[in-house]
């Protein structure tokens, strides 16, 4: 997750310092989307420079928005009052996936040192390795470790090849992306065509701002179809463009009513108001202003007017005017897009809809976890692999146990995922608190493989347990959320779960992510085994349809808000589990506690009678979690000793579960899904119950007291 | 731990079936020391045999003392009716230690089948094994498995190798006493000297009641040296007795002021008044009854005079004469035992002027931690040698991992001795909940070994993960508290901790006992690594005072009341801590979770910033333990992040340490001991904190709700 935002005045004189601050502010309000490093491009000077002015200028920094800020008004080669009429910037804050944070890591990604093409890129490419080779093979050079970089390098190498054909910035556009897999938001800046914008989306989001002082003509963009073949660069390693492309047959049509001006003072700045009556001509050049972002909440400000782009649609403006483009039209496609009207607050916008960034991440959950899995399960063969791994597996498989180490939510990952990593790679797994471990001295081996679990990836015990193993010579694998942190860098390999980035502290879709990661891992594992593949397949399955069940679970949040209205003024909660779903309990437990201050528990179910039991009266709230696999009726023993103390349990339970209603207090029904899977849908219930309890007990839920979102400390 | 009681009436006439009916109520009231199976062992019947009527009877049965009394009154061939005038009758009820329950495992063991010796034993023969070596070779043949039997045949081996000396029964006693090692309480009966009773102890408690009519002529018996030089049977392997033995130079001394009568009717049945005015002669032939019992409560009901023995006191009545010996006289050593009179009410003594057996086996800790190291530990060589293991020890060294398992209070001790495991062994310790170790259907190998910790050696999880274990062909070790259980019959081998019946729902001594016989295992496991040499000297040197250590911690008894007095009205407690002192956190919290219904949770102090320290505010009660060990630093920062957040901690800590003083609340000051010992230590004030809150909150010790001691079912 990275935040995209690009600013196009056309025919709307601004300062290149105006442009600057749009730019930046704009950065500002997609930085909750990633902030390891930010960069933008803007036109180049003429002054500064001996070249054509249309050559483009990167400036990139490590760390936070502010520092690109402060970085920009450093360049003082740059003239930062001369007015541009016409010019587009792009920008970019990032949060690594593929290279560690650095300014070369950074977008935009250019296609050459002449920076001929730049590009902004939210998402992951997932066959970026096999497009390197090729264009490596052809001469392009490659300077950073991104998977984005390819596409300006792509493009490039497109355009070098066009031959004889005219080809718009657009089509080039288009033959791009019919190369990439994975998901991207991507807004491309040519100093081949100055004044001209590209933007094209599949899987990440993108829209278009429109502010005019021109009414708009119509309420709804048409949709212009190109209808070319498909043009490989790979498959046929030939360079042809196909020639029976018809770009241009499809004009760009006019936005605005012709001549009618919306707003005399619209385009003016704010603080300068401009009276020119200049009117441009009807169809094109009139003043105009796009704003390109990832969310609505880069925009708001600047204006209400908004078109949201739809997977593979590519959006071009020439001249001023805006075109939608796709390639082919697909049956009951709607052929046009919607210019819509924002109606809400930048608040509400930033949060989307949500009341904290914990209940939005909770929300993207079904997103999150797909993006874990994206280009690394292929559905179709049954295959999963982890990019960061494959150079080890046979190292790891080597191996006579895994250690699976984390702190909080992220031991509880590893606590999930424990029984299924055992059954599907056959060795002795531990899952260890860092912090205990280290306290410990815990006997490592060379022959073992440790796993090191953290969102940040900079969680300090888990850190000096990595040290600690590596000392020893085991080999290390990372799983975070965080390229280039210091556990992604430390260790051997790893995986980027890929979740974006978290706000809330109480960590929600890092926990999911994780999980997932932790199953493909032992997907992957296990491969090669005959007797595993029916339990493969149906895992592979599971995961499959995975964001959709999240979705289902997302629907009983209104069911969940009522339980949480019951439930708050309780200062004590337990919640209790077993097998595969125990994790959830203790995770549960942990959100509960963290957020809502209250007393919460996770308890083995299978403890119940070795103490727990004590406290079971009717006035001790009680949370079950009781799904059909192998411990169902073992959890029904659990369920039958609380209820013959007056317990009152509210059960999480898969769906029409008749037992379960007829002795619970109340039920949330979850569907049903492959054992090992449950814990990711069951763990979901209760993450928005604790919000809801927070909310209701009137504490801020993204800032819990005396917590902090990423534990560098000892 | 097992019930000693003996009765013994002189020219006092009582029917068979009075003195059956004495015996058993006698059991009865020991029963809380052990009742897997009882036996009493009276005289003959003339009517019904052949043989001299001082041919002993031995009636023995399995299980809990009333199967002994139905067993009785089927013997239909033993005259009920008939009265005796003289008679001695012993009877025990058992703990197994070492053989499992059954009839013939069970006490008054003998010494032939012509029962010629028979002899009632609370306690453990720890060279038991050389002797029935040594008794073997001389032609004796063992029929039981205890560690009892050598104590019978070695008074017929002394008594059948007498040659001419006329040897009183006490010197025979004498004689067998110098040849055993371990502790003992004995009461012994021969049918070579009829109507005759010797008793003796060492390390394990006896006490005699006097019951008569007549006052008693002083409130002191002397003792009387015998000045026998050292008797062997081993040492030289010769069978002479030493001739310098001077028995008989000092005589009984009548117990009575001569003629008076205490009380006419003190003799007399209570419900068949006797209104003879026998009155014996000066110094014997009086009328006396005579009670032997492991504590007052067998007695009080007959009488409330009594005399405790101490170590290696010999009392022996002859012809209704009480006389008490000794071999050596020994500097500063009290010449004379006084008679007490019991004040206590029979409840009071049951409990031993405790107010619940949870109490009481707190404070019997100095005592049941000593018998688990017991004949284990010489502290001269630093030898270990855990005799249930030492056979497996070549094996267990070979393998490539322990897995420790166990339930509840179980568990934590596992948790505990980790560390020192880890250390100790060189080997990767696992320590699993039985129950989430069966759900997750855990990989277990060949090269593993499992030890299986259970108080009753019953437990239905952690016996069928026992099973699984088996069945994957990993080695099985036992420790349980529970001789002839499931789980010690079903181990390849295993650790009897000997910490005595355990009558308190919630474990407090099998906990220390538990952890004790871990760390013995550790010390075994690492004698011959001289590089651990002056670790394992340290902890040998810690265990040796750990009795004293654990009485000092006993002292602060008051003080934890008072803490109690202020925390009884809290509805939730929270217990953290780190490192060694992890488990004592968790079991500390079970506690009080079991018995207080307080919702308490111990938490890990290295995981307070991951979560937990949310909770933390001026009203929630926090006990954190503080010790001078690796953890120290690490604990304080924890201290300064709860001190900070307004908390204020009870902190467990060592003796004068003034930084944590100063940071407290309140403290608990505990003697410093070996780190890895000092879980033993930190655990014995939350089990007082927890006693001390359930009877301020009104609740049954004993019996908590919801809660059984001993989980049978899964």
């Amino acid at each position: 997750m990275c935040g995209i935002f690009a600013y196009l005045n056309y025919c709307v004189p601004r300062t290149r310092k105006e442009i600057f601050e749009t730019l930046v502010k704009g950065l500002r309000r997609l930085e909750y989307r990633g902030y390891d490093s930010a960069g933008i491009a803007v036109d180049g000077d003429k002054k500064t420079t001996t070249e054509d002015n249309s050559k483009i200028v990167l400036i990139k920094k490590k760390g936070k928005v502010k520092a690109l800020d402060e970085e920009l008004y450093k360049k003082d080669c740059m003239d930062l009052e001369v007015e541009l009429d016409t010019h587009f910037g792009i920008a970019h804050t990032r949060w690594a996936t593929h290279g560690e944070p650095s300014a070369l890591n950074s977008h935009p990604q250019r296609s050459d040192k002449n920076n001929a093409f730049v590009v902004i890129h939210n998402g992951i490419i997932t066959n970026y390795k096999e497009l390197k080779k090729y264009l490596n093979s052809k001469g392009y050079e490659f300077e950073s470790e991104t998977d984005t970089e390819v596409i300006p390098k792509l493009i490039k190498y497109v355009y070098d090849n066009r031959e004889k054909e005219d080809l718009s910035f657009s089509t080039l556009v288009e033959r791009v992306i019919q190369q990439l897999e994975g998901a991207f938001a991507l807004v491309f800046k040519s100093h081949y065509f100055p004044g001209e914008a590209v933007a094209t989306r599949r899987g990440s989001p993108l829209l278009i701002g429109v502010r005019s002082k021109y009414e708009l003509s119509a309420e709804h963009i048409p949709i212009q179809y190109n209808s070319a073949p498909y043009y490989s660069v790979l498959r046929d390693c030939a360079v042809t463009p196909v020639s029976t492309e018809r770009q241009g047959a499809a004009e760009p049509i006019g936005l605005f009513k012709e001549g009618i001006e919306q707003d005399k003072n619209s385009h003016n700045r704010p603080d300068k108001p401009d009276n020119s009556t200049a009117v441009n001509s009807v169809g094109d050049g009139k003043a105009v202003e796009y704003y390109f972002a990832s969310d609505a909440s880069a925009i708001i400000e600047h204006t209400n007017k908004v078109i949201y782009l739809e997977d593979d649609d590519i959006a071009a403006v020439v001249g001023g005017k805006l075109s939608l483009h796709r390639l082919n039209s697909l049956a009951g496609e709607n052929p046009v897009r919607a210019i819509q009207t924002l109606q809400m607050e930048l608040q509400e916008i930033m949060k989307g809809n949500f009341e904290a960034f914990m209940q939005k991440e909770i929300f993207e959950q079904p997103e999150s976890v797909f993006n874990t899995m994206r280009g690394r399960i292929c559905f179709h063969t049954n295959k999963v692999i982890l990019g960061g791994l494959k150079d080890h597996l046979k190292e790891i498989k080597r191996c006579r146990r895994l250690i699976v180490i984390g702190c909080g939510t992220s031991f509880h990952a590893a606590v999930a995922t424990r029984q299924i990593l055992e059954e599907l790679t056959e060795l002795p797994v531990m899952v260890e608190l860092a912090s205990d471990f280290l306290d410990r001295n815990t006997p490592v081996f060379r022959d073992d493989v440790c796993f090191y679990i953290s969102q940040s990836g900079e969680t300090a015990d888990t850190l000096m347990a990595l040290r600690y193993c590596k000392d020893r010579g085991a080999l290390t694998v990372g799983v975070t959320n965080t390229v280039g942190s210091s556990i992604s860098r430390d260790t051997d390999c790893g995986v980027h779960i890929n979740a974006g980035p978290e706000i809330g502290v109480a960590s929600t879709k890092a926990y999911t992510s994780q999980f997932v990661a932790l199953i493909m891992f032992g997907l992957m594992m296990s491969e090669d085994r005959i007797s595993l593949q029916p339990r493969r397949l149906e895992i592979i399955n599971g995961l499959r349809i995975l964001p959709d069940m999240i979705k289902k679970v997302l629907t009983l949040d209104n069911k969940i808000k009522s339980i949480a209205d019951e439930l708050y003024q309780q200062k004590s909660l337990l919640v209790m589990g077993r097998g595969f779903n125990y994790a959830t309990c203790l995770e549960g437990a942990l959100k509960i506690k963290e957020i809502t201050y209250m007393h919460s528990e996770g308890i083995l179910a299978g403890e119940l009678k070795h103490g727990p039991l004590a406290l079971i009266d009717k006035h001790m709230p009680v949370i079950m979690i009781i799904m059909k696999d192998a411990c169902y009726t073992k959890c029904q023993n659990a369920l039958q000793q609380v209820t013959a103390r007056s317990g009152r349990p509210i059960i999480l339970c898969c769906q029409d579960d008749q037992e379960m209603s007829k002795n619970a207090y109340k039920t949330i029904e979850l569907p049903h899904t492959v054992d090992c899977l449950q814990g990711i849908l069951s763990v979901i219930p209760l993450q928005l119950l604790s919000f809801h309890l927070a909310v209701l007990r009137g504490y801020d839920v993204d800032c819990p007291r005396n917590l902090a979102k990423s534990v560098t400390v000892e």
